[in-house]
């Protein structure tokens, strides 16, 4: 049948969707989410069909930004539209949702349709909710990961070897990726690291760089960084390293699900050519995993995974029951992490991991003592000029100081009303009340703490200090901790009770994997 | 925030919708999907958020044409925006994705969400791939029945008992209805029957009644028809009995999976007000449910959902290797159901089946001997009286002959060129033909079998006809026919052969079971 093109002012996400009336569907025998093929001047696209009673008039084509710009089509112009089969990778998401495993090329159709706006948004959500619930197998597992490599950008390095790190998150306060990073390009070797964004945490490591450096680089200037400096810390999300990947995080985030964590974080690796790879686990009851046994597992699946895909993986199973360091917020983190290399202030569990993560990344090529070996690169100042050269090729201010990394100016000091120790910090709350003083999006914003686990506290010692860029935060959160109390525990050496539990409990909230 | 409202010119099929800039949205807080409550006026509703990064500027807000009318909205307007928790149906769905079972209170949230449009497509997708996926209970098929029941229209009759009857489809034919219910409804009994439309098949009953009377009835009309005559035969599909089923049928489609249908079919059976029902299973290799076995597993749940909604049901398994009678399409069948009423064509196995279910009905409420009483309101001729007052009432011609019902005009009879008997009739193949043919949307297309199954056959002996409305369905139906072999197999008494398998099949169709 021939239509009339409307176009749309409207984008579908990527989707190839077009709008007829229902009439003129049923004519054309097409249902909502069926598919058409739609021809105009000798080209031709399969787009999916809405249909709408009233809005698209009898002999119509609603045509969405996509579908207008990729046909080059105007208002009034005529196209062909005839009935199309779904393409075959619906058959596959058919065959996921009976339970039957797929194999690398079903895995592939799906994945390239996927990216290339073939399939709806039902049909998505069918295949993501399948995967959760049946699971993948190790062999589908990779498959996916190469598939979204393969439909990516890839970033191609003549300096090898590649190593790279990955943390599933969890932990807040977390920099450590600031100061593995420049170890490891100091020592000579080669890490193009990506990293993301908060979604529900205070800062990601995108976040903290960004307090000192530009961090959206496209994928020719942090091939650049890195042919210059042998690092970066740049956002993955700009890069389309994976672009699948943020399709299907589109919709797990509001499901709180989360099958393709290993794929996606894989294939981001080796998109970026990483051959040596170390992935931090936290553990503990504050952070994502809450036992060295849970974590075992995921690090063996980690370690599985990354051999299919040729990448030598080890990953480190770290304490995260409280933050890393004293900070947390990102222009707070950034300005620890600069102190911790300029050898101003002491971190010593943020160093201790720092130096672990490094030292495992040294020795899968083949350095002795790579705790040492990297301890030594901080303690010289080797990594913090390298850091500096970083920051300069990244566009930032090679010569930036600590004292130079602005952060919020309303500010208010809590102090312990008891003597005891520090018996528990709760991440959470922690998380919870740097993001109401602004975190993320307000890079000044965040909590200081003064003291950790462990530490003896006297009444009237200062236990954190609270950092916002605007007075009303810094007021609201006040009262919030006032009313809802505080995310550190001071009590006996031995006193037992942790929590009474009178009602049910609410629902906690769930965990995204940082990716 | 406060915003300045852009209307757009779509809707988003009931669901409350507005679109963010992105950088307003994360000002806000606010991802893709996330919900917002819209204040304006002393109004406010709450909507699912998505995002663009061009088509609506920093400060506006577009609003889909169901918020818009809503609040009441005109371009360029101020509205207040803020943050809103997800709706708590969506913890329900989360945790039937992890396999939980849910309670009558959760399932009423979940189906009130979809109806009222809380939900989002991928949050709606989700839920119906975990119902497929883990099942469920009868508990939770009964919580959804009412639930559905009770966010639609119902029908109220006085006249009990209300006796009702379902079919789930499958077999090519089946004009049982346009039999059962005059016979029901002659002999003093209410039968409100709503019927569907033709989704994969040749006829639906409601296209198959519309040949003969109008069937788009309102709820008041179709109470009316039935107050007046003691039944009817209308489309279900305008009385919003259970609108959520038409919202989930949307998603079940695409994917092809159907893990509502008892508790959809129930709801609205419910929701006419049934207290008595008989549920057709047609059984055999060309069908939906193949095995005898198969059915009375189907039969075993109808009858205790039934049971829990307080719905007295029995399952009549019927023979269904084969059509219901000779003629295929809506005319054509309707046609037939007169000529058998008028007593001027002999069909036995259509008389034997609808004589079967209305026997069943009417011992149900306590009549003896159910079947002959059906089988004299037939002969009596009181069954087509009957008849003719429901085509009056739903505003036909009760004067309507047979040969008053238009069929296409465009025939061609195929011709045996072999002797011997009729092995098998192909009834997936057979309804690809009539729908090649025209059927559903040209009322007059189908196909009138002269031979069925069982039936000696000499050469030259006609098979069948094709009818249509328009030459070039019947030429193309014609030669696809002479290229892909027909529909019916004749052969000696014990040939055995029927298919050899030399090349991997190609996926045959799934089926939609009829609700």
């Amino acid at each position: 049948m021939r239509f009339r093109v409307k176009p749309l002012s409207l984008e579908a996400g990527g989707k190839w969707i077009v709008i007829l009336n229902e009439a003129d569907a049923e004519e054309l025998g097409v249902k909502s989410l069926s598919r058409v093929k739609v021809r105009f001047d000798n080209k031709v696209i399969t787009a999916i069909v809405n249909t709408t009673s009233y809005f698209i008039d009898h002999g119509w084509i609603g045509t969405y930004r996509e579908v207008t710009s990729n046909l080059g089509l105007k208002e009034g112009v005529e196209v062909y539209v005839e009935p199309s089969p779904p393409p075959s990778s619906i058959q596959h998401i058919r065959e996921k949702l009976r339970g039957r495993s797929l194999d690398r090329n079903a895995i592939y159709e799906i994945v390239y349709d996927v990216v290339h706006g073939n399939l709806s948004e039902v049909e998505i959500t069918a295949f993501v909710a399948s995967l959760h619930m049946y699971g993948l197998s190790l062999e589908e597992a990779a498959a996916m990961s190469e598939a979204m490599v393969a439909t990516g950008e890839r970033l191609e390095l003549e300096k090898k070897p590649v190593l790279d790190k990955h943390s599933i998150g969890g932990v807040p306060g977390d920099k450590t990726t600031l100061i593995v990073v420049p170890i490891v390009a100091s020592l000579g070797y080669t890490i193009p690291k990506t990293s993301s964004r908060a979604i529900t945490s205070a800062a990601g490591t995108a976040d903290r760089a960004e307090a000192i450096m530009p961090v959206s680089l496209s994928i020719s200037e942090m091939k650049e960084v890195v042919e210059r400096t042998g690092g970066c810390i740049v956002w993955g999300g700009a890069l389309h390293l994976a672009p699948a990947d943020d399709i299907f995080v589109n919709i797990e985030r509001p499901l709180q699900i989360d099958p393709l964590l290993l794929p996606s974080i894989m294939a981001k690796k080796k998109a970026v050519g990483a051959e040596h790879l170390v992935i931090d686990i936290p553990t503990g009851r504050g952070t994502k995993v809450k036992t060295i046994g849970e974590a075992n597992l995921l690090a063996k699946d980690f370690i599985r995974l990354s051999d299919l895909l040729g990448i030598k993986a080890k990953c480190c199973i770290t304490y995260g029951e409280q933050p890393v360091g004293f900070t947390v917020g990102p222009a707070l983190e950034a300005r620890e992490a600069l102190e911790l290399l300029s050898l101003s202030k002491d971190v010593p569990d943020l160093l201790d991991k720092a130096c672990n993560i490094a030292g495992m990344l040294l020795e899968s090529v083949g350095e002795k003592d790579g705790y040492n070996t990297a301890l030594a690169a901080v303690k010289r100042g080797t990594a913090l000029s390298k850091l500096r050269e970083i920051v300069e090729a990244q566009g930032g201010d090679p010569a930036i100081k600590p004292e130079d990394v602005a952060v919020g100016e309303c500010r208010y000091t809590f102090r312990s009303t008891r003597s005891g120790i520090v018996l528990w910090i709760d991440n959470n709350r922690l998380v919870e009340v740097a993001r109401s003083l602004g975190a993320p999006k307000d890079k000044g914003a965040g909590v200081e703490l003064h003291k950790k686990v462990g530490d003896a506290v006297k009444p009237g010692d200062p236990l954190f200090t609270l950092y916002a860029e605007k007075e009303y935060k810094l007021d609201y959160t006040m009262d919030k901790i006032e009313e809802e109390g505080t995310f550190i525990g001071v009590g006996g050496y031995m006193d037992m009770l942790i929590q009474k539990v009178e009602e049910i409990p609410v629902y906690s909230r769930a965990f995204i994997l940082e990716r």
